[in-house]
Parts: structure tokens; sequence; C-alpha cells
């Protein structure tokens, strides 16, 4: 359109200059705002975004080595970020595994652990003790909008609800899903049938928005695709100021249900199919943060609660190359493939030093500017250094805990073996070794070659480590034996 | 400097025009000239590189799924390319998997193979026969610059070695590089002691160069460089005509040798550093492809002769989650890290289609525009319309031979196995089995769950293959049980 001249003819010389300054004022106030934000969000309070999955095993992501699992957003999550190799869980089964990742403290420390109920059953009374801090809870006091979605799994008593543990909202199971089984056979009975007909009626489990439930049984057909659809909306609605999202799927942990659109795409079978739809929830999220600008000050990290279930055939699970499942703390039962992604920030490279799920709670709390309670023992370390590409290793050493008991310990490349069990993980059958067990794990790692007859002085030095280490742990109500009523827990772990 | 003014206006009209018109046509010429030659190398004669490792499992490469060994080049080639993750070779050892892959034809059917010598040694009095063809004697035919660089061991009697087929150049040792062995033990007490006080002289085995000896003993510490500088040599001397390079590396064929760049550099120990220098000499082929601008049409492929020698503990390798290794016809056996990088014309993807060696003759012959002799059978199949993204499996079926018995058989995702065998290898502990075994690669890649109950009708398809194969396999003399003198073999396989 044609400018008119009256307008063009009427500006003043003074006119003009103002004009001309409060543009560049604004253009200034502007750039410097976006600045300052840019500056914010990128180095001091990045989103955070935990993806953690049920039961997946080391060896279940392409880029891990799994020859028909297709995973290529996960895949290229690791190619563009760093892939972890030596990634532990802070246990071999769900309940203490979370309560690890999200206080930054061994299970043994919260009472989230214990010999007979290894995890909490629906009719647990007990949870996540108030008194513990959770991730949600340090980065909250940053001003971070905070949102759990999917299993909980650290007790569904009002009080242990994700809402009362630092997240602004909650959306999913409170346990596993194949809890609350509704069959007249036990439950490994139940699990002889043909796994496609099993349905999601089978299982009264619900699912809950915050504090109430919306739906029992719980559809777990949609289940990951509701998930994925709950956290792109929650990037889109809170993506200006910093946001933290646990994104714990429910699946593949068995009973496996995919929805129609991954029925049968995957060479792998139902569980693939399951696999591949975890990771077509990967590639939404990565989408929505692109979308949305925020992904160059998103850091998301994916890694899964324990290792595959083995016991159940082709529908649990593959370690890979590493020996043991879930419900051992052998590496297949505790080492998880792990991924950082963060575009700008951390350089595409392959991590084989040590990590853990403990570390996220320091490492978010401190990129958040945070700081952690000074009046309890931590277990993790701020990992920050190894994703700014530094050649430092926060983490040397890991204890790995079967329930209460020290199974196993690792310093540097060398673990060392107190105990031995099935490597099945069910029945379990643990039993102290007479003669303890070591390995180079950097070396050997499917764990073959036992060399402690070569290494008196690791054994020592790694004994000292426990030593250290038991002497910081205080006795704590167990939060597992707890139980309310008489009703039969049905789940088998 | 100054144009003269004469010059500038001595110009008549006509000859500017003139001028003008030249340049204009010398354009369009050298425009077309090249856009031929693009075309010419880009679709109809593209290079190709064949690098083929020695004993390097299936595990043993990072984007394969090893934690500690680092193949940032592999990875990169695998992501950018594609990553195939059921690619078989021809054979479970040395002598026949090569023969396999350079005539596209299974052993039995060239006497490549035998129950009783495995592989050729250095007494051996046969080789590949000359009425064979190799992939560079029909790449030649296509006017191909060939060079064999590395391990040859398909005969090193004059008639057998590459210049006699196909290769214009040979830069390398003739047979494995544990042969000629200088010691007064046995052979496997021999390799009872540490590895590091294992030295290149230990073995009197010569490096050639076309049909001469120029070094002996080879000095296996530099050699995996040396080849690396050959074949740099070779493109950048060929870059201007079609070329075919088959680099096969002598290592991580036990003895283990590396440079002192490369000395201590892995996490994995010796057998790491040697797998990362080899991942460097990838490295460098890549980047040498890139500095002389023939990259977007340089086919690379990447694969290994057979399975992991795994009685050698940690100096031999790993085969993942796949079970048995070097020596045996299980999937550690005989399935390989196999990567197909050409940019521009191979889209990234995981290929978990069936492929082989056996297919890169027919591929290769194919893509230069050349024919096949019809006067054979051939085991290979054309995989262009999979590297073109296609998605079709040419290759349906795999024959797994053990010297000349057929040990198992795959169609589709079933595999029936006729025989067992010892998992390690060696010793050798062949069994006909008196009920076969089936298995489901696709869901099962493992081999953990035998489902010939369930599937009578997979039993009678394969046998039914089987039979059809056999029909087609003619007797002919076996190379390898041709011994000249009475020299001893030192070499165990």
């Amino acid at each position: 359109m044609k400018q008119p001249d009256n307008l063009q003819s009427g500006f003043s010389r003074w006119k003009r200059v103002s004009v001309i300054v409060s543009f560049l004022l604004t253009f200034a106030l502007v750039g410097s705002f976006y600045g300052v934000q840019a500056q914010e969000r990128s180095s001091d309070t990045p989103n955070f975004i935990i993806i953690f999955t049920d039961d997946q095993g080391y060896g279940d992501v392409g880029v891990y080595g799994h020859p028909t699992i297709k995973t290529p957003n996960l895949d290229r999550m690791a190619f563009e970020g760093q892939k972890w190799t030596n990634f532990y869980v802070a246990a071999n089964v769900c309940t203490p595994s979370r309560a690890g990742l999200l206080t930054g403290r061994l299970p043994i420390r919260s009472g989230m652990c214990s010999d007979t109920r290894r995890v909490l059953f629906p009719d647990s009374d007990g949870g996540l003790p108030q008194n513990e801090v959770t991730i949600a809870e340090t980065l909250k006091e940053q001003g971070y909008a905070t949102a759990a979605i999917g299993k909980w799994h650290l007790g569904h008593l009002p009080q242990y609800l994700p809402t009362n543990q630092g997240f602004d909202t909650y959306y999913g199971i409170p346990y596993s899903n194949d809890m609350d089984l509704v069959t007249d056979k036990g439950y490994m009975d139940f699990w002889q049938q043909p796994i496609d007909s099993i349905v999601t009626e089978n299982f009264n489990v619900p699912l809950m928005r915050d504090t109430s439930i919306i739906e029992r049984p719980a559809d777990q057909t949609t289940i990951t695709k509701r998930y994925t659809q709950e956290a792109v909306r929650f990037i889109s609605e809170n993506k200006d100021k910093p946001f933290f999202i646990y994104l714990a799927h429910s699946l593949p942990h068995i009973p496996l249900f995919v929805s129609n659109d991954f029925k049968g795409i995957s060479k792998r079978g139902l569980y693939g199919d399951v696999i591949e739809e975890i990771d077509w929830s990967v590639g939404e999220i990565m989408k929505t943060l692109k979308a949305e600008g925020v992904d160059q000050n998103t850091l998301v990290v994916f890694t899964s609660d324990n290792g595959p279930w083995l016991i159940f055939g082709e529908n649990g699970g593959s370690a890979g190359l590493l020996y043991g499942g879930k419900g051992t703390s052998y590496e297949g039962g505790v080492r998880e493939p792990a991924i950082f992604w963060w575009p700008g920030t951390i350089e595409p490279a392959v991590v084989s030093k040590m990590g853990s799920t403990l570390d996220l709670l320091p490492t978010l709390t401190q990129l958040a500017g945070g700081k952690l309670p000074e009046d309890r023992e931590y277990d993790g370390y701020d990992l920050t250094p190894v994703l700014h590409g530094q050649d430092v290793t926060p983490r040397e050493e890991m204890i790995y805990y079967h329930g209460t008991k020290i199974f196993a310990a690792r310093k540097g490349d060398h673990k060392l073996y107190f105990y031995s069990n099935n490597p099945l993980g069910y029945p379990e059958k643990l039993e102290k070794l007479e003669k303890y067990k070591l390995y180079n794990l950097a070396i050997d790692p499917s764990e073959k070659e036992d060399i402690i007859d070569q290494h008196p002085e690791m054994v020592k030095e790694i004994e000292a480590m426990v030593a250290a280490h038991e002497k910081t742990v205080k006795p704590v109500e167990s939060q597992l034996e707890k139980v309310i009523g008489q009703v039969e827990a049905t789940g088998n772990k």
C-alpha cells in the first residue's frame, strides 16, 4: 500500500529523531531482555525432562545393540548427545530404583527397600517419607513448573502422591501395571496364557489426575500415547518458564500393551511394538521442544528403572551383552541405557564413565542454581562437568544393594561380589559367597572371568570403601513392610 | 597488475563477441563434461571400498552395543549410512569366509572348505581356483583400478595371489597373523603367556607387495597404519577413475598388535586398542574420500570375516547379545557388524533385513554396470534395491555351512539347526542333532527358546529349501586339504 504523502511530509526533523531514538531504545531493550532471558534460560535455568521407562534392558535400544527393535529417535538422541554406557540405577527393582532417582539417596536411607517385600503393593501403607527431598522439590524452590507423568510407585495413599512430593501436577498410574490383577488363577499361572489373550481389563489399575482416580481400570493400550500428549501439552503451556517433567512410562513392564498404530509394527514382536511406541513418544517430545523453540535450553535424560524381566522370555527385554536381569544386581539388572541430550550444550560423545540415576538430583539442582539440603547424606554426584565435556569422573564407585543387603560394590573398573543370585532374578536364590568374586567391567563387561586371585589389593580397597559407606547409613523404618488391611498382594514384585 | 590500455581499446566488437562465445562454449563443454563425468561416477561407476576386519565380533563396535570400545568413526558411518543387523558371512572361519565374499559363491562350490583343515596354512598347496571369478575381476572388466590391501588367506603360492585374481596391486600378509609361529612350545601352550610378552617376531609372517616378500617377519605393530597409508594413497592416485579397494585388516585376529599411538588408549585393553586403531583407519579413509571430493560416489562397506575368537578371553572379541563365536555357525559366529556408507545415495537407516558378504559381488558388479558370468551358480543377491531404500528383501534365506556340512539354515526369521557344537568353537564338538532346533531370530536374537514343537511347518519348509540348495552343489576338489612337503602347520585354524 502506498504511504500517504501527508504523513511522510508531516514529519518534523525532531519527530523523526524521536521515532528513531525510541525505535533504537525499544530494540535495545527488547534485545537485552531477550539476551538476559536467553542467558537465564540457557545456562542458569534450563528445563529438564527425565524419561524413565520400566524394565527396559541395556540391550533394548538400537544404538545399544538390539538387532530388530527400531529406535530411530533414541538413536538420534544418542548420536546428537551423550550415550552413557556405565550408567546405573539405585536398585534392581522398581520402587527403590525410583526412590533413589528422585531423592539422590540410596533407598536404604529412606526406608524404601526391604528384603521381604521388594516393592510397594496395592495393600501397602508406606511410601516415600515426607522428609525426603525430591528433585521436584529442589527445582520448585528455583521456580520450576513441575509435572509427574506416568508410573509413580512411591506410595499411593494421599500423603505420598506426587502432588505432595513437589510436583504441581500428576497424571498416571500409582503403582505397577501388573497389579490389581483380576483373575481366579495365581499370578504366575495367569502368565502362562498367550500374551495376546491378556487384556487391559485384567488389571484393575487406576489412572489418576493429581489426587483423584479418573479411570479404572486404566486403558493401558492408549497409555503411552496419553502420557505423551500430557508431556507435549505441559511443554507448550510452560515453555516461558523453567519446567521439569518426570515422564515415567509404565511400559515395557508386563503386561505389554500398545495403541493400534503400533500393533505389529516391530519385528521383535509385542515387546518391540511397545518400545517402538515409546521411541515415537521420545520423537514427539524432541519435536515439540524444537517447535516451541526450547530445545537449546532443555536437558532431556532417557533411562530405565532396572534390567529386563528375563523370566518372561520374549515378553521381557534383553540386557544385551550384560549378565543377569531385573531382580539381580549383576550388571544386566542395574546397568541401563542412558542418553543425555541438550543441543548446543552437550557435545556428542559416548561416555563410558560411571553415572547413576542417583546423580540426577545433584546435577539438575546445580544446573537450576539450587542447593542440596545439608542435613543428610547424598549418594549422588554433580555430573555437570561430564555434561560439559570435561574428562573428569565425579563418580568413582557404586554400591549395589539387593533389598537391604550390599550384594556387590564397584570401584573404578572393578566390581566385587559378596553375594550370588539366580541370574534370572526369580525365584530369588540369594547366597552369601564363601569366596567373593571380582571382575574388571571395562575389559570384561559380560563378567566372564573372575580375577579375584590376581587382585587381592582391589578386594581390600573395595571392602574398605563399603565399610566407610556403611558407617554413613542410619537405621530407618522400612516403608515397604507397612501393610494395610488383609488384601492379598497380587503383583509379583 | 594494471591492464595495458592498448589491449583493452584494441578489442574489436567481433573479437569481444568471439571471446564471449568461446568462453560460453568452453563453459558449456566443461560443464557437460563434468556433468557426464559426475553422472558416470555417481550412478554408473561408483568407487567401492570393502573394509573387512578379522575376528571382530558383532558386539565389538560402539553402535552395536560395546560399552567401552570407542568407535566414533564407525558410529558416524552407521548413523550417516545403513547399519545392517542381520548380515552374514559365508563361513565361520577365515579362508572360506573370504572365498565367499570375493566370489559371491558359498565356499562349498569353490572347494575352499574342508572338515579336516578348516583354513589354509603355510604348508598348503591349494588356493582359490583360477576359474573362480572375483569381485576384482568383474570390476576390472568395467575398467576399475583394483587394489587388495591386508590379509589374503586364499592361497599364497604365486598362482593364487591377489595379482592373479583381478587385483592390480597387492600389499599385505598372505595368511593369518598367528601363523609361522616361532616357538619351542605347542600353539596353545604358547598362548598361555601374558599377551604383552608376545612380540611381532614370534610370527615369521611375510609382508608382500604384489608377488614379492618385502619384509619378514612383518612388523605387525605398524601394520594397520601401513595398510591405511596404502589405501589412502590408492584413493588419491586413482580418484579420477573408478576404483575398488579390498582392505582386509589382519587384526583384531590374535596376536594383537597396535602402533605406539594407540597403545593403552582403550578402556577395553589391548583388544580395544586394536579396534580403536582400526576405527581411526576408517576415519582416515572417510576423510580422504571427502578431501579428494569422491565421498559422494564411493560406496564403503565395513564388516568382519567371522565372529569373535572366544577361547582367547579378553584378547578375543564379543558377539554382544548373540550366542556362540568364531568356529561355530551359531549367530555369534557368522553374524557381523555391517555398515554401508554412500553419502547422497544411501539414506540413513537401520536395516534388519538379511544380507551377506555373498551379496557384495552381485551388488558391486551391478552398480558398476557389469554382469555376472552365466556358467555358474551364485549364492549372492543384488542388494541395490535395499541400498536405495526400497522395502524389499532379495535375500530370504541363508545356508550356514560348517566345513562341508550344513550346520543350520534360515528362512525368513526362522533358523533351523541340524547340528550342535561347542559354542566357544574350540575344541570342536560337532554333533548331528537327534532332534533339530528352531529359533525365531527376529524375536529371539539370543537363541534362548527352541520353538520346533510349535512350528513343524517351518521345519518342512526349511528342509525343502536345503534339499533344493543341495541339488545345485556339484562336487569339487578340496583346496584346503592339499599340502606341500612336511612342514608342520603352526596356526590353530
